[in-house]
């Protein structure tokens, strides 16, 4: 196979090795169901909770307040209907902003829909931040939960996860945060942020897809989501996924021991490359905010183009890149989130996310900078849009 | 490590070495995101179709009716909950079985509890078969879903499907089994037995903890259980488990090949191992029917004995067994799947199941029946009720 830049770290990243390793011997040696009474599997429930109480750490929050669940996406069903049932003799009125994920969006609806939910979506300003004032008086006596993501996903814009937590305390709110994206990328402590329930995905920080966990706030008194079994304390059923406990436990441990440097890395990088498109490849502009965004993000539109044939363009180059969120491409419809920060159609749609990883070198952003400039050029003298753009200037 | 005696497969499988070998690529090497659209993240989509058409095919079902999920529980819930939402127009009520697993009777207990549905509960016979005129009886025109197990995960039974299935559709009811013991151990052909959706888990066939199916037949209109992002034909969201649904394949290829032979062996040693221990154990009894159960359980009480005592003892001696379900391990109520078939308290508490796998020999059984011979002896010397037993009799 010849050489990959993968630059799509926020779809997935690759699973490091040690990651596998200490997965290994749980499939085929220690096996036992961790429910079981022998010695045997009583084991696993060890190993279990040592990965619990490494995330835990990464949090800030304690041991018991971590539980795993199959997906990011599962954490952020959780939270929200979950929620939804604990409080809705108090009130049926969620906020959430536009740029959400699709795994908190999709759920609101469906509480809308579904469950006879009223949900309130924010805006946000031109560079992706949640608009605190909006949101501060969308704020009513019926208001249950705020759910506001930590770092978005396709623009990379960290949000005012603190501010936000303040409001919602002073309202006595359930605060959610889905920081899938933000894990293992930015500094997080639940209790410094006043975060009552977080999600995040092993398979962003370089551990396996299919877990992830939902951090709920002791105290707050929220049911199941999946009924069943008396798995995770009797809030989480099904029997427990120990090699992806353990190897997500791992896969944080890594990610934290080398947070510091590998974000500075990524930030120095990240920065470099957004430079030198900016200056190199003209009728270019970056989404989301140049400095509150997630160290290994860069997102921008390249007018008179299409994302999608800019994509497969670099990929027959060896760049592995993305248009937006993994999860909706396939979609013609242009991101929720560029339309949100206020781009027209048209330049929603050739826009192009770059996710680093600590992996990737100086002389890769070189590359893949140069086969940008070369295949925005070519995209652009096909473009009927930029002829008439050109022919426009021109008179 | 001494070596261990594992009559535990009921509660959960080995994952076999093939397995983990065939998983293993798509942690560190082929890790892309399914749903982007570059070439190295697209042959994931293929691995994940041919796992999808093996499985389909063990049920008989087509290759687009099959849906991974997270669990065999989470299958369980999305069946329930999503029929319960998509009809709930149509009516409110849910007919099920006394001996479901927790992960239908918990998820019923929801429906009832917090979202206005009507469940009845069907009784079984003294062997734990479904009464099947009471089903017939139960059903009303506001009936909008029979969900049978279909074979129990303690006693073993397994049920009259296809007459379920007949009963079902002649009233045009959708009808959900939980096959998560039954899948790979015994012919199951959704057509033939007239299922609409069905549940089954990796872990029970020696694939790997973590991951399910439901099979939900064309034209059955249920919406997500999980929202979010487009995977599974926009009705599963969550980033694809690639390797675990390889892994899943996998282990349904290697089950299915070897179905017959290892179900034959299973049943020679199950039979071999119920009539010693029926001989030569006094005031034992078989629960579960003698033959419609399933090739690996045998499930006795033994009178005068406390289960837990029993399966500390074994473990001593290196047999890892159970008392009834895994899930409800550590739970002090005696197991309601013998308690609906009829068992007193006291005679409940003293049982013990055995779940064979092919690996199994007759000299381990050998050495089982013998352990067990002399634990429980050991423990009816010990036991009041017992020796009141023995002074009663002798007078």
């Amino acid at each position: 196979m010849e050489k990959k830049i993968y630059l799509d770290n926020a779809a997935t990243t690759r699973t490091r090795p040690e990651v596998v390793e200490a997965m290994l011997p749980y499939f085929s040696e220690m096996f036992g169901n961790p429910s079981s009474i022998y010695e045997f599997a009583m084991q696993n429930k060890k190993a279990i909770d040592d990965a619990r109480s490494i995330i835990a750490k990464a949090i800030g929050a304690e041991t018991n307040e971590i539980y795993f669940t199959g997906s990011g996406t599962e954490a952020d069903n959780w939270a929200l209907i979950a929620t939804a049932e604990a409080f809705e003799n108090k009130g049926k009125h969620i906020i959430t902003s536009k740029i959400e994920h699709h795994a908190v969006l999709h759920t609101c609806e469906y509480l809308q829909k579904k469950r006879g939910f009223e949900v309130t979506y924010i805006d946000v300003d031109e560079f992706g931040c949640v608009k605190l004032d909006q949101l501060e008086k969308a704020i009513r006596p019926d208001t249950i939960l705020i759910s506001i993501m930590f770092a978005n996903n396709e623009i990379g814009t960290i949000q005012p996860i603190k501010e936000i937590g303040q409001i919602a305390k002073k309202h006595n709110i359930i605060f959610h945060t889905d920081a899938v994206q933000a894990f293992c990328q930015v500094d997080i402590d639940v209790n410094e942020l006043g975060v009552d329930l977080l999600s995040a995905s092993a398979h962003k920080v370089n551990g396996p897809k299919g877990i992830g966990f939902l951090y709920i706030r002791k105290g707050v008194r929220i049911g199941s989501f999946i009924h069943g079994g008396a798995q995770e304390r009797g809030r989480r059923a099904g029997t427990e996924n120990v090699p992806y406990i353990v190897g997500f436990g791992k896969a944080v441990e890594i990610a934290m021991a080398n947070m510091k440097e590998r974000t500075k890395k990524e930030t120095e990088l990240r920065d470099y490359l957004i430079k030198r498109i900016l200056a190199e490849v003209p009728y270019t502009r970056l989404n989301g905010h140049r400095t509150k965004r997630l160290p290994n993000n860069a997102n921008f539109s390249f007018q008179f183009i299409e994302g999608e044939s800019l994509l497969i363009m670099l990929d027959m180059n060896n760049i592995c890149a993305s248009s937006g969120s993994a999860c909706t491409s396939g979609s013609l419809d242009p991101s929720h989130v560029l339309l949100a920060i206020g781009l027209p159609h048209e330049i929603a749609h050739g826009s192009l996310r770059l996710t680093l990883n600590d992996e990737i070198t100086y002389e890769d952003i070189d590359y893949t900078v140069e086969k940008i400039k070369e295949i925005v050029y070519k995209l652009r003298q096909m473009s009927p849009l930029y002829e008439d753009f050109i022919r426009s200037s021109a008179r």
